[in-house]
């Protein structure tokens, strides 16, 4: 039994298709390029757009399975101590023909940033959960796939955010 | 093919109803009042309760398809530039019963205002995302539908918010 | 018609385990022991761990269904006035094997405050929701499930918080 491990079992096509996205956030979460090539095709695209002030505006794009999982290595920064982030989709809209298919989700993106504990413990008031959330993105993805065998795989992968991006220089 | 853009082709009514919510918060974020009247019936309902102190209390009611994609456009505040929402849903219990059907979501709404960027471009430091993304509003939906044809429409739509409302006066 | 309102009617099985999560989340938000008890089997086992700084430490855990319902009118603060909570969840992975299963989800709890309206009402400028709401707790639940007759009882809930944890001390 060494089934990769996002291949899906779900009872219809549009459970594997959003279970394609879950499978998707942990990647990126986990930073874990990996597991993101192995969600899409070789030949696959990439395009990342900002759409918040009237046309949208291609951020960068990138092609195939490989790049697509060494840019989750590459671009993506590491989680810092104590830090996480969360990739999380909403209100997903399927659409299956045949053996390619659509999806269209909501995400938003959070920041997870854990307080360090002093040395004497945490102060006496302290309570609960010790650290920040923030949301830091948003915007729709548009996703297409195909199915191969049991499985399926992103072909175009296009990612809408509604903030704009700044890039560090240098 | 000029299917109007809600037809569900999903494989279960659950699935259906689930994309129906996922309609209804894309008219509500679009501000598009004619995508949200096509997802009621003629007769419609829908009531906005503030349930956060007590007893329920009513804060307004639509009645009418047509009224009801009228207040989206009047009623809703227009994005600003660069600005957008995002009404999201969780954790959906959908009930189906013949041609009739309940869905109970939670729902939280984001306010997202993207930063301008300055005429030299952004600051040396700044990367990733700029602007902010703000919870403002949350609490239950529950919904009542009723199937005709090989889509659902929505007769029932009670919103009831955690938070106070506060309404401008003038 | 006395059934428990957490029988769960969906078409497959994945479904129902989703219906599963989102009863539970209710559950914790109305601080509702004996529908949170109901969720699970008599000899269930509930994990809390940390697992933002390397490797998971456990915060605690409770044994069995009764103790588990006490565990949430005990533990969890009450809301108060004005006060709210929505622990929300995305991106579920179901996997069912014959009558057991596992559900992995994303989870956020957020922290809902309403302002209190001032005697002479809210001031001129005031408009939509009054109040806060800030994400407080992040992170993974990993789920097993029995099946029991035609619903699905926990056996297994582990929960991992991306954040440290301060317990009240005194």
């Amino acid at each position: 039994m060494n089934a990769p491990q996002h291949v899906v079992h779900g009872t219809s096509p549009e459970r594997q298709i959003d279970e394609v996205v879950a499978a998707y956030v942990r990647a990126a979460d986990h930073r874990d390029g990996r597991a993101m090539a192995a969600l899409f095709t070789d030949e696959a695209v990439v395009e990342i757009y900002y759409t918040g002030d009237g046309e949208p505006r291609l951020l960068g794009s990138v092609r195939g399975a490989a790049a697509i999982g060494q840019a989750v290595a590459g671009m993506m920064a590491p989680h810092p101590p104590r830090g996480w982030s969360h990739h999380t989709t909403f209100d997903h809209i399927v659409r299956v023909e045949g053996d390619t298919a659509t999806v269209d989700v909501q995400f938003l993106v959070y920041n997870v940033v854990g307080a360090a504990e002093p040395e004497g413990g945490w102060p006496p008031g302290a309570s609960g959960a010790q650290g920040t959330i923030t949301p830091i993105e948003s915007g729709y993805n548009r996703t297409r796939l195909r199915r191969s065998g049991d499985r399926w795989l992103i072909t175009e992968h296009v990612i809408s955010h509604d903030l704009p991006y700044a890039f560090p220089q240098g």
